[in-house]
């Protein structure tokens, strides 16, 4: 048996299946879709970040070459709003405009270069409003409204309240405090939003979309534009990244105005990078205030915090990451009494959406600090300190739900114990070179893996034995990179007994995949996973019977698959896959399954306010350590070495686990260290790769990760998603790294020179 | 809610889903079509029993007007021989006619009068051969050999040897023998053999049959005539009764060989009474020699019988046939040891095949006469002998195989004890009208159900969500009218939730259905049962989550099925199946699921000279008792009563539970009383229903059915197959009730006034 004929294997780190094509340039992805006789599209954006638009004047720009059209509100049948929960982002802005990328007309034209030409020609006649950039004033008396059908400025201000945390936090025999803020971070995909589509003849429109979301985009372009879902097919190819920035419209509903307005030809929409980062999606910037208080022995006691979220100009998904956040807020730990308290706030920012760690970055940053802070304060050890109080299963955790799913933050931390990078440390620090100092810091943290209660997170899986007698797995669920399509073969190999060579995957398409959510919350591979497991599982079944009744076999449990076929040990009979497939109906070659995510079906009555998504029932959790060297002449952080022990459930590809868990990291440290994506007047000054800065190779140490084993029952294997996790650790990791290298902290991240220098400066004085 | 809303359940006397279009005269049976344009095809009979077809001269029928063809064996491009196990039967003859309904020639013809009046003219010349009508002649040294590759006249001889019998016959305290014969019996259907066939312009052949076996009929066809069986469609539309006589080729490959000859027009054939009576298939005849003994106490200890089986002119299904009755030679009885022989013999007799009960009805009437006589010589009550023996799970049968599955005989016995029938019999008897007798008897029986070992006994279902939101189910076996369709429709109303209204079912179809093997056995219902119910859980699981998704729930156990409809009742909200379907693709609406009947892992190694179909794992079980009433002037049998007590596992549906009883008993009551094909030099006599006589319904008393509720846990809601075990009953349960009457005993069925008027001669001599 040579390696190619081997059935791919759960557990083993098997060569992800999506990496030869791409090794190879391969790989199709959206932006690299040109098809003949296209039309370009692009948006005009409103350039002032509030204002009421009064007029269009097009006809500079309609009286350049190759200038098809440009189209406008006026130009949408639909509502012209769409928006994941509620409805008030406009395709093209009727009559307010709420933020400077705010699309107010879309250019049709026959090359790029016309296309870029013309967008600068069109003139908007733009009255300007009084614009807010600063949640506290969005929130003040007296501030103007954004969003007139609103009855604040305030999108969603909840409350998480167990025991009495008021009381508990005078009881405490060490309490700290302080103030957090977090920056504006970019997704930074490699392939910015982008797509084609087309009227087909039928009517309906076909577009291939880079999207996190396919099937949810379908009702964001019907809604928007007035068009029944039913008539609208999205593939959705391998992205170039999504990182959450993708999971959403971008540029679905514009591309489909555009589609419409055509004529059949095909029409193409290529963000550039700056549209990307002053028109996309971002992380939500938030401040945090925290007390948290411990008895003598270190039990952890109270905590009490207030979240603000920026959601910029529109809703998205503003009020379910904040929730997020606010589930999050006391960090991996048994907190009897809580009060947490959330508010997400309009402004005329950008719009801030759906990113990797969802709300959740944001509040590890706080409570890590917190707990090094009252450490210091009980004179413990940082690491006992966070063994002591780390949830166990069947513990309340700070939003006061029952852990009752795998739950190992001891695990982890355990692990980090023994490893030389903790228990050396005093004389690794003590190697520091001159004008340096070095640190060494903690962060124990978790993320929630799913939709949350009241959100229906399931997905449909289909699986098909091809006329070619190969396995194709039709993926819902799109593969932003993260792998998970990869994982999908594997679990398909593992199950139906396949190689590498006799399995293939399709990339969601809504006319022959099924409705199985967005690609996000760490999901796509556990709940697609647990759907494909039963339709494999079916497959295997039917296979094996259609063999059986081939071979005439009169009990066919002695009938086993293996690659391209299926075999009777008994009689060393046979018969090829292919073989097979010309005798099954395709009906009979197709296998349909579905899972249900699992949701709390004892909801605990400490939150309100909550509109969907909580509470979660499982949750990853991880223990990072960070050693840095501190340049105390120019305040620049250097990160020497990233320990991350991470407790996923079982582990489905130890090489894609480390993976997820290497750019959870990578993402994490830029998030520490310099992304900010700063506006100055709700303008992004940083609009490009020159100034906004993301960590280089140079800037990426190795990072050793080890899996906490374990297994979630009800995971596909028992795992559990880890993609979000590690992003929750570089920040808080490193602060308290700074703090053990120079006795500062610096509360604003990112973790700048300048601040470091600041901070370095301040305990001089 | 109406009746008519509510679901179909399980374990009610639900309507049979068939009933309501047959009483209105609407169902169409392959009889009732007659398509446009159509061409009749005839088959010419040879007409003696054994000779050599010398030639042929179609010219006298070729002149007649209206008559389009003369088809012989040299139109056949194939092997032109079919068989279920042998390929021995000639489609039409080419060399030696071995029974007198052979077919020489095929005769197409514009009308039904040509055709009649063209097989007369057909002219062949045959030289006679010595013909062999008698098993024991054939088995004779120097008999002639009638089919010149067998090795003799034998088609099969074998041989069950559980313990020593012939040492252990010495010790018993009593031994009893006897020889008995039993009649050939013609399965009687209503619909005689038919279909339509018609070649299509791809050069398909599809077939609209009266057949119980379509999914195996395309073979048969395919292999006797050339083609591939993917090409041969077949329709069974419901039949007008099967039996088993419909089970194997009667007009399949005569009809696609006319359809292969008529440019494109469809071909009808349709066999007359007297040819179904002639040329059809029909019972085995039976001679059995036994001995049985027990030990004083009434423990049964040894048997030792010797069974011949008449296949007549070729092998069809003699030898399985013969098997199933040594199988079954025993009674449902603890026996230590036993030896039991069978030898099937071809004669040049008409070809015997399957039927109802399958060589066990022979058997049925010696043991249970035997168990009467041992109960006489040990002067033990005779429903005693049988309690005190009777079968219980874990014992071994009387071929050696351990019953592990529900086995209750003694459940039969006790509720048949408990009758007023049988302790009140005395009295009953006492008050028998002048010149005549009266007696009651009993018989205590069973039938295995399936095909048994080596043999694939497996089901394919499908079951689909129409576009208009009814639910359909693909059935994959005939239903002969034995009511399996019903039970099916039952079963998906059961799981589905449904109504009589919401469901429908497609008769077999190889276009549209998947292979689920033949109708017969006792296994339609429980192999295809078991795989429909998959299929349906499948179903309800799906529309449950496409429901769901339609409704955003997030906990699809709220959701459950009513008729038309996917009810959420938290929310009062409801999705109709119409719609559903309006959103499901097609492959999304059909389930497909499977089944393979359980094996014996642990065969033992008691029989020797089986071919396939040894052992059987379950069984139904029954304990019938007759009343009779004999005239002793005309020795006419009268049966005033009858009472049957059924240990069918659970009941699907009382009402059709008692129909199948019912029917059983009225053709056992046949065979014992009437029913005889009575053949001279190999020629059929009683070749019309004025001289094959069945009974009527004067001749059927009132039949009580009692089941014996119980749970068979392989079964679809705790069913088996008791299609056959009343067949067995009614022949010994007179016999004995004679015997108790009279005293005396006809071993030769049937138990005619002429020979019961001979025995109470001999009586009185």
């Amino acid at each position: 048996m040579t390696m190619d004929e081997r059935q791919l294997e759960i557990g083993r780190p098997e060569i992800r299946g999506d990496a030869p094509a791409k090794a190879r340039g391969r790989e199709l992805f959206s932006a690299d879709i040109y098809p003949d006789n296209l039309v370009w599209a692009g948006a005009v954006r409103a350039g002032i970040p509030h204002g009421r638009l009064l007029s269009l004047d097009a006809s500079a720009a309609l009286a350049l070459p190759g200038v098809l059209r440009v189209l406008t509100a006026r130009d949408i049948d639909g509502p012209n709003r769409h928006g994941i929960i509620h409805k008030d982002t406009p395709v093209l802005v009727d009559d307010l405009v709420r933020y400077s990328g705010d699309a107010i007309a879309l250019v049709l034209a026959e090359s790029a270069s016309a296309l870029r030409r013309a967008i600068t020609l069109v003139r908007a006649e733009i009255q300007p409003l009084p614009a807010l950039f600063d949640p506290d004033e969005a929130l003040a008396e007296g501030a103007p409204q954004l969003h007139p059908d609103q009855a604040s400025n305030l999108l969603l201000a909840a409350e998480i309240r167990t025991g009495d945390a008021e009381t508990a936090l005078g009881e405490c025999a060490a309490m700290v405090e302080g103030e957090f803020s977090t920056p504006v971070q970019a997704h930074v995909f490699l392939e910015t939003e982008n797509g084609t589509a087309r009227l087909e003849a039928d009517g309906g429109i076909s577009m291939t979309v880079s999207t996190q979301s396919p099937f949810r985009d379908r009702f964001e372009v019907g809604h928007a534009l007035g068009i029944p879902f039913q008539r609208i097919r999205i593939t959705s190819p391998s992205l170039g990244g999504g990182f959450g920035g993708k999971d959403g419209a971008t540029v679905q509903c514009l591309l489909a105005l555009a589609a419409l307005h055509s004529e059949g030809r095909p029409v193409r929409m290529q963000w550039s990078r700056e549209e990307n980062l002053s028109a996309g999606y971002r992380r939500h910037g938030c401040r945090m205030r925290y007390r948290m208080g411990a008895l003598e022995d270190g039990t952890l006691h109270a905590l009490q915090c207030d979240l603000i979220y920026d959601t910029g100009a529109y809703a998205h998904l503003g009020g379910e990451v904040m929730e997020l956040g606010m589930e999050h807020s006391g960090g991996p730990y048994r907190i009897p009494h809580t009060l947490i308290r959330g508010k997400c706030v309009f402004t005329n920012n950008p719009v801030a959406g759906a990113m990797r760690a969802f709300g959740v970055c944001q509040v590890s940053f706080a409570f890590e600090s917190m707990m090094d802070l009252l450490a210091e304060k009980l004179a413990m050890d940082p690491l006992q300190l966070r063994r002591k109080n780390a949830l166990v299963r069947g513990d309340r955790n700070c939003a006061g739900m029952r852990l009752d799913t795998s739950t190992n933050i001891a695990g982890c931390l355990e692990l980090l114990e023994e490893h030389p990078f903790w228990h050396e440390r005093e004389e690794w620090k003590r190697q520091a070179p001159p004008h340096t100092r070095r640190g060494v810091g903690l962060a124990a943290i978790f993320n929630a893996a799913g939709y949350g209660g009241k959100v229906r997170d399931a997905a449909i899986a289909k699986v098909e034995l091809s006329p070619e007698g190969e396995i194709v797995v039709h993926n819902g669920v799109s593969d932003m990179g993260q792998g998970n399509s990869a994982a999908f073969l594997q679990m398909a190999g593992q199950i139906l007994g396949q190689d590498a060579s006799s399995l293939r995957l399709h990339q969601p398409d809504t006319l022959t995949a099924y409705p199985s959510g967005s690609s996000s919350a760490g999901r796509t591979t556990y709940t697609f996973g647990n759907a494909l497991i039963k339709a494999c599982q079916d497959l295997k079944a039917r296979l094996i019977n259609r063999a059986g009744l081939l071979l005439f076999t009169d009990n066919d449990d002695e009938l086993r698959l293996a690659p391209g076929k299926v075999i009777h040990p008994p009689s060393q009979r046979e018969v090829p896959l292919r073989q097979l497939a010309g005798f099954m109906p395709r009906e009979d070659r197709v296998c349909i399954n579905q899972f249900v995510a699992p949701v709390c079906r004892d909801v605990p009555d400490t939150a309100t306010g909550f509109f969907i998504g909580f509470p979660h029932l499982i949750f990853a959790y991880a223990a990072h350590l960070a050693r840095i060297q501190v340049d105390l002449a120019t305040g620049l952080i250097r990160v020497m070495d990233y320990l991350a022990t991470t407790d996923g459930g079982g582990v489905i590809n130890p090489a894609m686990f480390d993976q997820q868990v290497h750019g959870g990291v990578a993402q994490g440290l830029g998030y520490a260290l310099m992304e900010d994506l700063v506006t100055s007047q709700g303008m992004v000054l940083s609009d490009d790769l020159g100034s906004y800065l993301i960590p280089g190779a140079q800037d990426v140490p190795e990072i050793v990760s080890i899996p906490c084993q374990g297994d979630e029952e009800s995971g596909p294997f028992g795992m559990k998603g880890i993609g979000e996790v590690a992003m929750n650790g570089p920040l808080p990791a490193i602060a308290n790294a700074l703090a053990d290298a120079c006795g500062i902290r610096v509360n604003h991240a990112p973790l700048t020179p300048s601040k470091v220098l600041a901070a370095l400066s301040g305990l001089n004085e």
